[in-house]
């Protein structure tokens, strides 16, 4: 009988829900729309529909649990509680609506929490007991762990390294504050960040800019996009040498596509960390690139929840 | 039998040996020069020659164990490594150096762990599963507090709260870097933004000056004096709002002299801190001073390693 966790990365367009084996192959997955759903309990239905329709064609495969990745997700409590980017308010119970379909263990946490189990699960932190994983993309996550465990805090929200708030005063946030490592090291801070150098060149932008087009335009010697990954692996070098200050973590991984910018973005964050570390901390710890499969990343990451318990 | 721990609390200037039982009464204790010893083993040796000769004249109490708070000291090598402030250069083991003259378990730690331990076993953090410990004093150190356990870091150096950069290019730290916590908040720290506030109001600095001195000018009205704890405040709202975002804690202590400040310092740090915190975490954590009677803080911080085991 081959075990499988239902993973489930519930972000704010699509529901991505796969089947995974410990050894971290997605055997299979599909998606549904978020916003489709306007009551969270008939969404959970029709989760709990395919995930027994899944199980329904094969008989050599049994559920052992199901692990959930959302924004705001509290391990705690098992809601999903006042998430900005989904179309339900409030405190939605995630877990106990699964628990009406389902005998097997259910496990909420964030996506950035999920991500750094899936690190520690399947990706380069195995073994490791002591790490940061931040997820560059829309926003800025993180998870921290400490002795081998994830670290929630005493309400479930801990680990929320993107609204650090390195430069009082600074760019606006999502959040309502300023100067947020958020508003500069996500994909949109990271997009500000080429537009404001570009106006100093008094040049405009030509055609959709994303990360993805800045990393081009700088690995064809473009100025304005090679000083942009260089400012922003600047600011994320400075805030990760303070988190070093707090949990002291043997290695600090980056996972998101932005990450794929490779050494323009990897250098210069490498080189503003060490720069600004404490000297007791110097040369020991790494800034590495996530080992999770990137394709099945989220879904690595929820199912990882139930494998790592 | 009554069992009792002895705890060290080794400093630049003094080392204090006291001994402590499971209720954190200080039975008896006394000091001996740090400075005065340049090897490290005849240190040990006079300590060790100090506890024996306690417990030789009572018959009816057992030594069940040795705490050591000191600078730099390392809870996982159980060695003093690289301290500033003693004359003791490089790795000093002195957990081994104590186990040649006892059986009983000997734990090393850093004096603010060691402080952030004592509130959890005699303070005002007992049953608290996550909080922070600040203490403010010479430099600015802390302990955090995750699940009930010391977070020691992969190193045994994790919380160094008082050299977070807050201010990149700001005030130098005695640490070699600028714009560390420390450098605002620390007695020094304090200080100095005082005499830059006097000389912006064209005034001369009356007799010495301490965070102490300051504190009575501020409840006689002083502008500047009133200013400097305000300033401070904020700074050190502004810091802890960031570590909030880290490890999510309970509650914050507020350990050290300076915090006899009182209502000067605290409502400043606690405006600023709500007014700084991400909204997910406004109105949750608790800004408290320390509950370790104050004379023997040092030493029940010491003694409580032992205790907690």
């Amino acid at each position: 009988m081959k075990k499988l966790v239902a993973g489930l990365d519930i972000g704010g367009t699509n529901t991505v829900i796969g089947f995974v084996d410990s050894d971290g192959n997605c055997l299979y997955k599909t998606a549904i729309s978020t916003p489709g759903y306007d009551d969270p309990a008939v969404f959970v239905k029709d989760v709990a529909g395919i995930i027994n329709d899944f199980f329904a064609g094969q008989e050599d495969t049994s559920l052992i649990g199901i692990g959930i990745g959302a924004p705001n997700g509290n391990f705690y409590t098992g809601s999903i509680e006042f998430a900005p980017n989904l179309k339900w308010k409030g405190v939605v119970p995630l877990v106990d609506l699964f628990k009406k379909h389902f005998e097997v263990p259910v496990i909420l946490t964030n996506d950035a929490n999920a991500a750094a189990i899936g690190e520690m699960v399947y990706g380069n932190a195995k073994g490791m007991k002591h790490f940061i994983e931040i997820t560059l993309g829309t926003g800025v996550g993180s998870g921290i762990v400490v002795d081998g465990n994830m670290v929630y805090g005493h309400d479930g929200f801990a680990g929320e390294l993107g609204h650090v708030i390195l430069f009082p005063g600074g760019r606006p946030c999502g959040c309502g504050r300023k100067g947020c490592l958020e508003a500069y090291c996500s994909a949109k801070g990271i997009v500000v960040t080429y537009l404001e150098l570009l106006e100093k060149e008094g040049k405009e932008p030509d055609g959709e800019i994303t990360p993805y087009t800045i990393s081009v335009s700088a690995s064809k010697g473009d100025k304005a996009a090679t000083r942009t990954y260089k400012v922003t692996g600047e600011i994320l070098g400075l805030a990760l040498s303070n988190s070093v200050a707090h949990t002291s973590p043997e290695a600090i991984f980056i996972f998101g596509g932005i990450a794929n910018a490779g050494d323009i973005l990897f250098q210069p964050i490498r080189e503003s960390f060490e720069k600004n570390l404490l000297p007791i901390y110097k040369n020991k710890v790494k800034i590495l690139p996530s080992g999770i499969k990137e394709n099945d990343a989220a879904i690595l990451g929820a199912a990882s929840l139930v494998w790592k318990q």
